[in-house]
């Protein structure tokens, strides 16, 4: 199998040591890497691909735990709006009048900021058309975790949408005998759970039922909007992470998103169950509140980062929310020494690969795990100088910096070009699929400012 | 005269009216805009470089109201230390060792940010040897205000900031006749107040006479703290803005900065004196607080917005800085509609030059004022579709959209390149210079992460 031999970067392993390697290489074969920081000279074949990476950074693909790739032809619907508009006025009529191939264009185009932005795995939470995004996925070359948006009650939903139990938990299963596994194991399929507010108790214990039958985990939006903790007590007569406790749902294979309005009880709950956590710092901020981050993290639970979608944040990229995840709770607990750069970087690193139940594979840059990494060069008007490499990465760089990002042993983009697609073709195929989709929908927007149209 | 062009943009001209002309021109001459929006067919000459604008967004260039020239070389020293340390271990001694060359080479690197991220002017709160900065401003061709840092009392300085009341402005003075109105009177001065701690109220009151004499402006960082209120209170009997009112002070030409702590009084002194004030959203976060913003516009302040210095935020980057100023707020009111992405684009350029008295020449598009104006190209996968377009670019878009930058009529930087100065040689000089200064000044950093050198 080829060789490819990343030599004399800063290597940031993430190891469980967290080596960092000054003048270090990291040598690569198939779909694996073979050694990391120093590599025995006896293992590198005489016609291994040699790459220079000094004075850059090498690192492990970062980890994107949340993010909606069918909503990324929706980036700017529902902005400086409040939630019910956001939701039934926006979002909801975009996403029930997407077709297959609406999917597969937004999620080519949600994978291609991700890659720009040094992202080599992701999760979705449940989104439209799984086939798409599959699809998607499967050609551009990143890891990723698939789940269908899910939902067997609740009100005002688009008549789409309505489905039994039944046929939303066969679907997932037609999903995972599909795609779970497929493209060398790149792929996985997760179940969704939307959010309590539309799903039965019943699709949830099935969902937990299937899902450790499959051997997978089960991703849902909880405790996200302070409305929804009156909901969940009026209508299951418990605060939602209680009730999911109820009916024992709660487990390791089960990520948490957002998790904004708990209790301290419903924290003890996470960490009993080994409940993994996905913040979204730049949703949060926008319109859901303030997860309190570091209290969750240092009672031991593992926490790691998303950017979730286009219209709840507008940028699906990991460089920035690493950026904000430091910054909202060092706000929030006027403490600036709260979330260090190195803890942020585990985060959307190594915890993240563990809150996907991956970690054995990703993660972190070490021998006999796949070789999912990215160059950073920190040459630019924006992060030098560096005194401190870990701290510039975290709270100076940008999405341009990401120079290059190999997943699974394949470069997906070097020098900021992406070789697994044709970037230009899809930019094209965005604004012109993303605006009919409006229009299909119904969807109209205000004018900021009066518009003059000259041409 | 030569004539600039240009063409066929998305001209957001920020104008009275707010116009945005779709497919709109912009007619430049000599070192001011001649038409903006429309451009009537006999004011365009025959020998009239063209420039296609076509797809992209035209707009005033960004101002940036608070940002530490003097502190690029910085970046990286004071992360994730409480603020004690921060002052005294790190920033201190870094400032107190620059000589005249730091300055210069910090300056043009802080500048060169400053460009790529779409600023045309900014405002200086306060730096080291300000002769420096001016050269390194006159060559890059920015637009900026200057001050000088200011301190003749408080605790624990450094031996070699310790001066005199009238040493402290007669260096101002100098400043003033050297600098003020340079460069096609791109360069003013103004005087600069450190904070209430380093500063007496002789030095307070005898600026603000001065800057009436001269006709400039204050610049002062003002209840940046929580522990300045209760200092304040204990060494002047009043809160900060109480006793800057007490003084007399407070007036058109004072623009506060952080503004985190104020009480309702406090805020509604700086209304009925006209008090103007730069809100640092990522320093806030980062260290400060969180300043009542929306609530400051609500009454009728200005506010514009700043990045501060790069051992503060990391970023100075305003089109980041728009993005955190929009969350920041939404998060703290929990509420989605607070501050939109049109009040933001209005901070950023309009009322930043209102703050900095200059709006007569600069923050819109129009007939008269100075061509000083930025292009962005929306077409990447980090900002694309367009169905907002200003929404996209405050939310959205970065400073990798930032495509060119004209200041003073003249193009500072175009397909992202800049055209001043040599910029991979700036940056080495940025990197070698800033080791050298943090050696000389004994800060040394801990490890995040354990650093095996290999080579």
């Amino acid at each position: 199998m080829p060789q490819i031999l990343i030599k004399n970067g800063y290597v940031v392993s993430m190891n469980p040591l967290r080596q960092v390697f000054a003048g270090g290489d990291v040598l690569v074969e198939g779909d694996k890497i073979v050694a990391a920081g120093t590599v025995p000279a006896e293992l590198i074949k005489h016609d291994a691909e040699v790459v220079d990476a000094s004075g850059k950074i090498v690192m492990p693909g970062l980890v994107n735990t949340h993010v909606h790739l069918s909503q990324q032809l929706g980036r700017g619907l529902g902005d400086d709006v409040d939630l019910l508009t956001w939701l039934h006025e926006r979002i909801w009529p975009y996403e029930s009048s997407m077709d297959l191939e609406d999917s597969y264009i937004s999620s080519l185009a949600c994978c291609l900021e991700l890659i720009h932005s040094g992202v080599t795995t992701f999760a979705e939470p449940g989104g439209q058309e799984v086939d798409g995004m599959g699809r998607a996925v499967e050609e551009i070359g990143l890891r990723g975790i698939l789940a269908r948006s899910t939902m067997d009650c609740g009100e005002g939903l688009p008549a789409k949408w309505r489905e039994s139990t039944d046929y939303a938990l066969r679907k997932q299963e037609e999903h995972i005998r599909r795609w779970h596994g497929q493209a060398n194991g790149r792929i996985k399929v997760w179940f969704g759970l939307r959010t309590i507010f539309n799903n039965s108790d019943e699709l949830i214990k099935r969902t937990k039922d299937l899902a450790d039958k499959y051997g997978v985990g089960i991703h849902m939006h909880v405790a996200e909007i302070d409305e929804e903790v009156r909901f969940a007590k009026a209508t299951r007569g418990h605060t939602t992470v209680e009730h999911l406790a109820q009916l024992g749902v709660l487990d390791a294979n089960f990520l948490a998103v957002h998790t904004v309005w708990l209790t301290e009880k419903e924290i003890d709950l996470f960490l009993l169950h080994d409940v993994k956590v996905s913040h979204n710092p730049a949703a949060a901020m926008r319109v859901l509140g303030f997860a309190r981050v570091p209290e969750m993290i240092a009672k031991g639970i593992t926490v790691s980062i998303g950017t979730d979608g286009a219209p709840s944040n507008n940028r699906m990229d990991m460089m920035d929310e690493m950026y904000l995840a430091t910054l909202i709770h060092k706000g929030r607990n006027l403490n600036p020494k709260i979330l260090p750069a190195e803890k942020v970087l585990e985060m959307a690193t190594i915890d993240g690969a563990r809150c996907l139940l991956w970690d054995d594979a990703i993660g972190s840059l070490e021998p006999g795990k796949k070789a999912d990494l990215i160059i950073i060069n920190p040459r630019s008007a924006g992060s030098l100088p560096l005194h401190d490499p870990i701290a510039n990465l975290v709270y100076a760089m940008h999405a341009s910096n990401v120079e290059a990002s190999m997943c699974d042993g394949r470069w997906l983009m070097r020098d900021k070009k992406i070789l697994t697609v044709n970037e230009e073709e899809i930019l094209d195929r965005v604004q012109a699929r993303a605006a009919a989709l409006v229009k299909k929908a119904g969807i109209v927007l205000p004018d900021r400012f009066p518009v003059v149209k000259v041409r």
